[in-house]
């Protein structure tokens, strides 16, 4: 994984990907206590970062690798990038989708054109399922984080965010980023550490789920306890990646987490004051950024919104419990 | 009112107002039955593309009358954008406001640092109100749509979409404006009849308020009647502007009308595929392009979606009504 990396997959995803706002509100700064730029990335294809990853990936195949077809598993973000990416390429995608995922990510990935399989999350192994079906269909598996052309696409929201900060005239920052199995972070660490020595990122995850962050603390990978809960679906690992954990090392400050209530009420205030829709894993580092300030340092911070593929029963909560009316 | 004014607007908004993004979804256009491409200016300052305008006005006013103060009367839009370029520019600003205005649009107009001024839109006339009040307090009235500076502003809108559409390899489509007095419909119809001559401005109306829909077919302005009812509070007048309407009858194609219902719905389908929030004014045009596309002729149509600042109980209706669960 290089730079070299992210940099070809930008050169990919021009005019395929959307480049996102970063946005800001007088009113949300208040809340921060610092000037705070949220980079929207619910805005992109198919409502999460998720679909650079997936274009990254399928558009670096050798055409004839392509042609017979990719495979994914995902709680529902990887799957609908896959989906679409396939889509748009001409090539079949089947998706492996733990049965529990939120209704909408499932009926968005087939609307996608994708075939879904679901699998049961307690029981089965969606790994031995996912290597199955591709061996015996000649599928290419698009892992959804430990995989060098995921990490490359994700990391295209980094170069963004270095260019977008700097025309806001944002120098030094912390960058915080909502953090599952770390291809994100990892991908927006290595662009930031090249082109933004000012911007730091930093890993935003559910509290219960904060294995990146304690990994980083012990300086070797740590896995969560069984048995937690969190509503931040999109971002439930158990442990970082072998390929992101070395990179988010090398480059990442210090993790942060919040809680599932810190991101329903940053989730109601994306809404008031941003405008846009945010998913709980999508907001984790949102809330980090408004909620933690005292663990952030600087005048300003910056949050990636990584997602908005969030049911609509779960969404009217957010609004119910947080949103003034 | 010419095409250099708006293009010295957009020179005074360069770094101070949002680029907006315009938007696309694969799942969008299987409703529209064709491409539908929404310029989101629920994303722009103050959560409304009232902020260019806003800006637009006062920055173009000589410093020393600047200083002494600016005024408004709006239903809650205007108010956001005048208060919040008002305070950016560091001088006062007194907004007058319907007391029946959404509560969050004079709590922002408030938070913006603005002197909110209330009357009742049944008994008291705003204007008359304004009046006598710039005239005691040395302050200068900003109209929200019949002022060249305001409709300069709102054409920076039209120079966007000229570019972005372009970029998206659509040049020849309708463009539905969000239309209540007409200063974003006829800023936008300048705008495009100068760098986009295959884009046409349409101005899209709440049902019972289609004053310019039908001025523009009479070729004369015309009243609403008196008495009509509806959630799209960002975009009822009475009629055209003086200003506005020559300009619409030069540029504009045939209005159209949208039910609440619709609104409504174009609402949640902005909320679930483009993860955008929108408000019920805001939400008229997109909802005449997915709705009322027997109107529309061509392979692509444009939508503004020209705010989001709605009230949560609103909302969550939409949500309850039309997005799936």
């Amino acid at each position: 994984m290089n730079i070299e990396m992210i940099r070809a997959a930008a050169g990919r995803l021009k005019g395929n990907a959307a480049v996102t706002p970063l946005l800001e509100s007088p009113l949300l700064n208040e809340v921060a206590g610092r000037r705070l730029l949220v980079k929207a990335e619910c805005l992109q294809k198919t409502g999460s970062f998720k679909f650079r990853g997936g274009w990254s990936a399928v558009s670096a195949l050798a055409p004839e690798v392509r042609a017979r077809g990719v495979l994914a598993y995902s709680s529902g973000n990887h799957a609908q990038g896959v989906a679409l990416a396939a889509r748009l390429h001409g090539v079949p995608a089947v998706i492996v989708m733990p049965s529990d995922a939120p209704a909408s990510k499932i009926a968005n990935t087939r609307a996608y054109g994708a075939e879904v399989v679901l699998y049961d999350r307690q029981k089965e192994n969606r790994e031995a399922i996912g290597a199955e079906i591709a061996e015996r269909r000649g599928l290419t598996l698009i892992k959804p984080y430990d995989e060098p052309q995921v990490i490359a696409g994700q990391g295209t929201c980094g170069l963004e965010i270095a260019r977008q900060a700097a025309e806001a005239e944002v120098m030094q920052a912390d960058v915080m980023v909502c953090c599952g199995g770390g291809g994100l972070t990892s991908g927006i660490a290595l662009a930031l550490a090249a082109e933004a020595p000012g911007l730091r990122a930093r890993p935003a995850e559910p509290e219960g789920f904060d294995d990146v962050g304690r990994s980083l603390a012990a300086g070797r990978i740590q896995r969560n306890a069984a048995g937690a809960q969190s509503i931040c679906d999109a971002i439930l690992t158990p442990q970082p990646g072998d390929l992101t954990f070395p990179i988010l090392k090398a480059h990442c400050g210090p993790g942060l987490a919040a809680s599932d209530e810190e991101c329903l009420r940053a989730m109601a205030l994306a809404w008031a004051r941003l405008k846009i829709v945010v998913e709980p894993g999508g907001a984790a580092a949102l809330a980090c950024a408004l909620f933690r300030g005292d663990q952030i340092e600087g005048d300003a911070v910056i949050a990636t919104a990584s997602g908005g593929n969030v049911d609509a029963p779960m969404f009217r909560m957010a609004l119910e419990r947080y949103a003034a009316d």
